[in-house]
């Protein structure tokens, strides 16, 4: 009937048992007619071992060598799964990177993929053989070995799925979909059905890390429906249990905000008396995109001076001290006062049915302001409505928006 | 200088701190002006847990995926190994069996070396950069990783001297040389020098295990002179601290005998009246070829009666029930009654100047005799002399011909 590709990551083949269970889910999907290729991540615990065996020796590690280390945990589990899908009777052999090829740049240790050879891949799934590939790993066009950074077995799993033409890929993880938000701050969170890739995107990159941002991307690219399952439940991928990400147009009832995701990896920096003069802005985040820092939400506000302005934007936390060495070093800010906050927390509300509903960001505003929460920063996008406030705030306003758009599940 | 290549076994390399060990005497290697190729075994313990995984998910496990699994045990301490010594400034990078290729036929889990595409790693190592080449593994025409059988590393070594034309290969392992006999049970035993291919094969495949076999065996028809020394003194190879494998005109003075061996992992097998007609003994051993059984030692004793013969002959333990099992169904042997005893053990004299030299028997026969061992079978070869006695005897048999033989070192 139909090839599908299932992804599962290090908990869902964290040991022998799990990797058995896996097994189970990719036998289920064979016996229902389908074709099967199976991506599957390190066992849990063993890409972490080998990247701290890289560090212990040289925190200054050659990449490509790292690349090497770190691909066999995926090289392990790959062989170990076709093992138990041949003891269940199922024909099934295991794809290294260099074997299919996966072709990556040489960006090692966050390699893109360019290519996939999936020609001797797909003439095996014809003949009824299950592929199991190694996730996270390819080869250069040097004949090294190339990873793809942290989550990159998701990637793998949807530029397989599109290689191979698949009409669907399931990611099995140890959460049974996308929430409408963290079910530890709303216990009432509902699981959604259907989201749509722009929306995903949103929630992946605001915190809700349930995919790596990047095969949301591809898959966006490529067209590949995506589901989000869990391996520690009975359902497969084809009863549909979990998540589906897909088209918007394959989304019947959009909804005005399917989801509140919140960020606490992020600073907000403030310039005060920033001179007032065109180019100003190009003045501050030139140097900073120069210097790599990944500059968030970025607000300007007039000062009751009016030759000189104030700046907000947010930064990753981690990238705040080379943000502030930056922006202390820029000749054109001498007489001005740089002032940060770790103590942040962007809470941001996310649909698609936004582009054609107005009022949204009004709720949002009155529902926080009802609750004494003051809004730090604002910024929006078409699908998005993002505001920072201070920290301490964070349960309340997850809550408080999930319960304003009436995100709740039924009791 | 020269070219050498180096091997560091599982318990050289079995954590980081032994990595970074052993990647200081490929610096002084390198410092001495030598060109050098490293080879690496998995960290100790990890293949152990890795064939440990594969038995547990299946048993009968398809060996290709065992090959996978296996195998990047070596990948893991190969990059490792090039960043310890990167980190030391000497110009470094891993090698996986697939990247040279080092090419093997499709005898997956003990597999062997048809040819090593050795232009690339050699234009690397003549512009001064060290090759780490993962151990034990290579590929197949079929592009499916393979691997060579426990110990196979150092036939990975051997290989790629020879095809890298290096000046030596020497083996980095956990004990300092090749001993007269096994100094647990001689205290006195003395660490030789030197020791001829065909001595060394001798002791090797009796019982001292410090090397395996084929690399030995692969080392005399390369003539790739072989080093046994150790990781954990100070001496590096070109010092000449352990023993030197090499040809028998290397070795001016030629010792009758330069070890003694046992063995105690053989069976023996007696067969009682054996029909006495030509033909009786391929009838005998024909089917236990076939069964793949390795038939050691075999004597044909004349019997009382003129019909019929006895035959003992010695097989490893592991296959002693299915040498019962196939000599039990051989239909000539109807009236044969078979007895077995795993109470033995053979101990060998070893020695190249035997060839030349009388009497070496004589002094064995006549030592054991004086403390009242009773020797069960013999059997010789141009270069030693093996007897089977009762296994009670091992330490008093071994100590006595070390001493008959005067192998002690000086106190």
């Amino acid at each position: 009937m139909g090839r599908i590709v299932v992804k599962f990551g290090g908990t869902s083949v964290g040991d022998v048992e799990r990797i058995e269970n896996a097994a189970d889910k990719v036998v289920a999907e064979v016996k229902r007619g389908n074709s099967v290729a199976v991506v599957v991540s390190a066992m849990s615990g063993v890409t972490n071992q080998l990247v701290e065996y890289c560090r212990k020796i040289s925190p200054m590690y050659d990449a490509r060598e790292y690349d090497a280390v770190v691909s066999s945990g995926e090289n392990i589990t790959s062989g170990l799964m076709a093992i138990a899908l041949q003891k269940r009777g199922i024909a099934a052999r295991s794809w290294q990177g260099w074997q299919v090829q996966i072709m990556c740049n040489d960006v090692h240790g966050k390699a893109r993929i360019e290519d996939i050879d999936a020609e001797a891949m797909n003439a095996r799934l014809d003949a009824g053989e299950v592929a199991v590939l190694a996730g996270f790993q390819g080869v250069t066009s040097k004949n090294r070995i190339a990873t793809l950074g942290r989550g990159g077995s998701d990637t793998t799993a949807v530029a397989l799925a599109a290689a191979l033409g698949a009409d669907r890929c399931d990611i099995y993880t140890d959460v049974n979909g996308v929430y409408t938000t963290d079910p530890r701050i709303v216990p009432r969170a509902r699981k959604l059905d259907k989201i749509s890739y722009e929306e995903m995107l949103e929630m992946a990159s605001l915190g809700a890390k349930v995919l790596q941002t990047r095969s949301v991307e591809m898959a966006m690219k490529q067209n590949v429906p995506l589901q989000v399952l869990s391996t520690f439940e009975e359902a497969i991928g084809s009863d549909y249990p979990g998540t589906l990400v897909t088209k918007e147009e394959d989304i019947m009832e959009k909804q005005v905000v399917n989801g509140i995701a919140y960020n606490v990896d992020e600073a907000k920096v403030t310039l005060l008396n920033v001179p007032d003069v065109p180019g100003a802005a190009a003045k501050v985040f030139g140097p900073l995109s120069d210097a790599n820092v990944n500059v968030d939400m970025i607000v300007q506000n007039i000062s009751q001076n009016e030759l000189v302005t104030d700046m907000t934007f947010t930064v990753p936390k981690q990238e705040l001290d080379r943000t502030l060495e930056v922006v202390g070093n820029i000749k054109e800010l001498e007489g001005t006062e740089i002032r940060y906050d770790k103590n942040v927390v962007k809470v941001s509300v996310v649909g698609i049915g936004m582009r054609s509903h107005a009022g949204v960001a009004q709720t949002m505003f009155n529902a926080l302001a009802e609750k004494g929460i003051n809004i730090q920063v604002i910024s929006t996008s078409e699908i998005k409505i993002s505001v920072l406030v201070s920290a301490e705030y964070k349960e309340l306003a997850v809550r408080t928006l999930h319960a304003a758009y009436g995100l709740e599940a039924d009791e």
